[in-house]
C-alpha cells in the first residue's frame, strides 16, 4: 500500500477503505508516513469530506492508537457530556453533580482552555486545593464511590489525533467536519464512557459560527457514535451571547455553585438540565425528557446535587468551604462598571468579544503555557432582550489592572442598545 | 506574514498576492517553510486553481529562485519549442536544424525521459559521441555560430520548482494546470529564449489525456507567456497513436534524419513544420503561416536543414557518419513481427501501450538512474486508418531478448482491426 495512492483516492472524491485508513493512522504514529503526505491528505479530506463509515473507521483507528480507560468496574451505564465550548460555558461543573445525584455515574475527562476563556479544569483549579490529576485506579474508585469525578486526561490518549491536530493547526485544516468529529469522538470514547451527550454551540462565541455548520457537526458526532456503538445525542444551543451572567474562572465557579443552590441564572439552568435530561435518558434513569427534567430539578431543590459537588471537592482535595465563601478563591483588585449610554433594549452582546475581553484581562491563554489569572472576568447585569436605562450598569469588569480602557472600548463596540429586541432562542434542536 | 494565512486564503478560493507567493517560494528554497505546509498549499491550489496573474507571479518567483541564461549576445530573436511529450515524439531533433537553416536561432535546453520512452537528450546520446553538456559560454558561442544547439540544463535552474515537483509527485498534486504551467514556464524562461512554441499533446499517450485538459494547459502556457513578456503560441496535437512510425532511441534518430532527407513520414513532417512555422512567425522570418511552411519545406528539399544537423553533430562531438550509416548506432539483436490476425482497417493503436512496450523492451526508464537500451523499440508499418491483410506485419519489435511474448500480448490487446476507420485528426487547434 502506498500513501500517494490513498491521497489520490481521496483527492478524486473516493471513500477510503478500512485498510487504507488504518495504514494512514499507523503510519502517522510510527512516523513512516512523512508529515507532507499527511497534510496533503488532510487538505483533500477538507475538500472531499468523508462518509459516516470513513469517519467511524478514522475515529476507531485514532482511538486504538493509544490508551483507553476501562470503566467496566464502575456499576451502571456511564454517561458523559462534551461541549464544543463557548463563553461563560461552565455547564460541566454543575451538571456532573446534578446527574450523579440522580444516580447516573459521570466519569468526566475534561480539558484546559486555549483561546478566550479557561476550560473546565482551569475553572476548577480556581478552588484552592482542587487536583485534576488522578490515576486510572483512583478515578474508577471515585466514580464508583460517589458517582462522579472531573479530571484531566490520563495516559496516552489518541496520540494519532494529537499529531494530526498539530498539523491541522498550521495547515488551515482545522474546520473540517469529519476531522473535528473523529478527533472529538476518538478522545471521548477513549475516556471509557458508555454514552455521550453533546452540546454543540452556535453563534459568534462558538467554534461553529453558523447554524448549518453546527448542525453538520452535531449530526456527524451522533452518526459516529451510533456506528461505533456509543449511544449519542447532540443538542444545538445558542452562543451568540455568553451563557449565564459570569465569565472568568473564579466567577464561573461562583455561578456554578449558585445554580446548585437553586439560584443560578435561567439560561444556564435550562441548558444544564436539558443536557442532563438526555444523559438521564441514555443512562436509563428516566423514560421521558419531562420526567428526567423534573427529577434533575428536584435533586437541586433537595440539596442532593450540592452535596454531590461537596463530595467531589473533598475527593479531589479541594477546600469545600468555597461553597459558603466564594472569597477563598482569587479575587480581582478592581472593578469597573460599563454604563448604558442611552435607554433602550440590549440588541446585541457578542459572546466572541466578551471572550476576548476576558482574555485581555488575563482570564484566558493564547499559548499552552500561559498563566491564567483566576480572579478576573466580566459579570453581566443585562443580556439580549433586557431593558436598560441610561446610566445603568450593563456589566462589571473585574480586573487586576487599573486601566481597562481597551477592554471597555471593545465591549462598547459589541454591545448595541436598540428600540426592541427579542431574547434569542436558547435550545435550537436535538439530534439523535 | 504567516504561511498558515496564505494556505487559508487559497483554501477559501482567494487569489494570492505577489508578496504572498514570493514569501512562499523564498521559504521553500530557504527551508523556512516546512514541507507539510507546502503540500497543504499545493493541494489547496489543486482544488482552487490560480488566476493568470497568480500563475505568472508563481512562474517568475520560481524562475528567480535560480539561474537564468543570458542569451542577449546571440543576435536575432531566439525561439524555442517545448512539447508536453508523447510516444514517438522526436520532433525537436529535426525541428531545431530546420528552423536554424531558415535563420531562426534555436537555443534548445532539453531533458531526459522519465516513463515510457527516452527524452530528446537520451535519443541524441544514441549517436556515438554526442555531448549534451555545455557551459553557458560554449552554448552561446555554438548558437551564435551555427544557429542551434540541443543541450541539457546548465546551472541551477528553478530550484524552487525542483523541490515543489518532488513534493507534488508524492502527494498526488502533479496534474494541476496552474502548477504544471508555472513549472514548465519557469524552466523554459530560465533557458533564455525570447519566444516559445508549445506542442501540447492530447490522447492516450499524452500527459493530458483529454482534449479539455490539453486545451486548458495550452491556454495557461500562452497566458503566462503573454503576462511575462515571452511571446508564446501553443498547438494542440494528437497523441492517440504514436507520432511517426519509429519508437525507440536509435530508431527515432533514424526517422529524424529521414525527415531531414525529405523521406520522413507525413504525420511527423506535418507536426514538425507546423511548429516550425509558428517559430518562424515569432522569430519574424515569415509574415504568414503558409509562407513559413513553404520556407521550411524548402530548407529540407535544399539539404540546408540536413547540413545544419551535421554542423550541430560536429559542434557537439558526435560522429556525423550516422547521417549516412544508421548502423553506427546501437542495434538490437532480434526482431519480431506482429502479424494481423484478420483483414481490415487499423481502428486503434494505443500510444500509451506502445510506450509501455518500449519501456518493457528497455527503451525507457522507471527510475532516474535506470540505464537505457538505445537499440530497442518498435517500428510501425500500419497506423490508424490503414488497410491491413491477414498475415501482414502491423509492426516490428526490436529487442535484445528472444522472448517478447509479453510485449506482443500487450500490443495485440491494444491494436484493433475493424471494418472501417478514419485517420485521426493530427493538428487540433492553435492557441495564441
Amino acid at each position: 500500500m502506498r500513501m500517494v495512492d490513498i491521497i489520490h483516492q481521496k483527492r478524486n472524491g473516493g471513500a477510503l477503505s478500512e485498510d487504507q485508513i488504518n495504514f494512514f493512522i499507523n503510519g502517522v504514529v510510527s512516523g513512516d508516513i512523512p508529515d507532507y503526505q499527511t497534510t496533503a491528505l488532510l487538505m483533500a479530506i477538507y475538500y472531499q469530506n468523508m462518509t459516516v463509515d470513513e469517519r467511524t473507521i478514522l475515529t476507531k483507528a485514532m482511538l486504538n492508537s493509544g490508551d483507553r480507560l476501562d470503566l467496566h468496574k464502575i456499576p451502571g451505564i456511564k454517561v458523559d457530556k462534551h461541549s464544543t465550548g463557548g463563553i461563560g460555558d461552565k455547564v460541566s461543573i454543575p451538571l456532573a453533580p446534578i446527574v450523579a445525584a440522580a444516580g447516573i455515574p459521570d466519569p468526566m475527562v475534561s480539558g484546559r482552555g486555549l483561546g478566550n476563556t479557561g476550560g473546565t479544569l482551569d475553572k476548577l483549579e480556581a478552588i484552592p486545593g482542587y487536583k485534576v490529576e488522578e490515576s486510572e485506579a483512583q478515578f474508577i474508585k471515585q466514580v464508583s464511590d460517589i458517582g462522579l469525578a472531573i479530571i484531566g486526561a490520563t495516559g496516552n490518549i489518541a496520540p494519532a489525533d494529537k499529531k494530526i491536530y498539530a498539523l491541522r493547526d498550521v495547515t488551515d485544516t482545522v474546520d473540517s467536519i469529519p476531522l473535528i468529529a473523529s478527533s472529538i469522538m476518538s478522545k471521548k470514547i477513549a475516556s471509557g464512557t458508555d454514552a455521550l451527550v453533546f452540546d454543540v454551540k452556535t453563534g459568534s462565541g462558538a467554534f461553529m459560527k453558523t447554524y448549518d455548520k453546527a448542525k453538520e457537526l452535531a449530526q456527524a458526532l451522533v452518526d459516529i457514535g451510533k456506528n461505533a456503538g456509543i449511544k449519542s445525542i447532540a443538542v444545538i444551543t445558542d452562543m451568540s451571547q455568553p451563557l449565564g451572567n459570569k465569565i472568568g474562572n473564579s466567577l464561573e465557579i461562583e455561578e456554578s455553585i449558585d445554580l446548585l443552590k437553586g439560584k443560578g441564572p435561567d439560561d444556564l439552568k435550562e441548558v444544564t438540565l436539558t443536557l442532563g435530561s438526555y444523559m438521564a435518558i441514555l443512562g436509563q434513569k428516566a423514560q421521558s425528557f419531562n420526567e428526567a427534567y423534573q427529577m434533575l430539578d428536584k435533586v437541586i431543590s433537595s440539596g442532593a446535587a450540592l452535596d454531590k459537588f461537596r463530595q467531589m471537592l473533598k475527593a479531589q482535595g479541594a477546600d469545600d468551604h468555597v461553597i459558603d465563601d466564594y472569597s477563598i478563591m482569587p479575587q480581582a483588585k478592581y472593578h469597573f462598571d460599563l454604563l448604558a449610554e442611552r435607554t433602550g433594549t440590549i440588541g446585541q452582546l457578542s459572546a466572541n468579544e466578551v471572550g476576548i475581553a476576558s482574555m485581555m484581562l488575563g482570564g484566558g491563554r493564547l499559548k499552552i503555557d500561559d498563566q491564567l489569572d483566576y480572579s478576573v472576568g466580566v459579570v453581566l447585569h443585562k443580556k439580549v432582550g433586557d431593558l436598560v436605562k441610561e446610566g445603568e450598569s450593563i456589566l462589571t469588569i473585574y480586573s487586576n489592572h487599573q486601566d481597562v480602557a481597551e477592554v471597555k472600548a471593545l465591549l462598547n463596540n459589541h454591545i448595541s442598545i436598540v428600540e426592541t429586541a427579542d431574547k434569542p432562542r436558547l435550545i435550537y434542536e436535538t439530534i439523535y
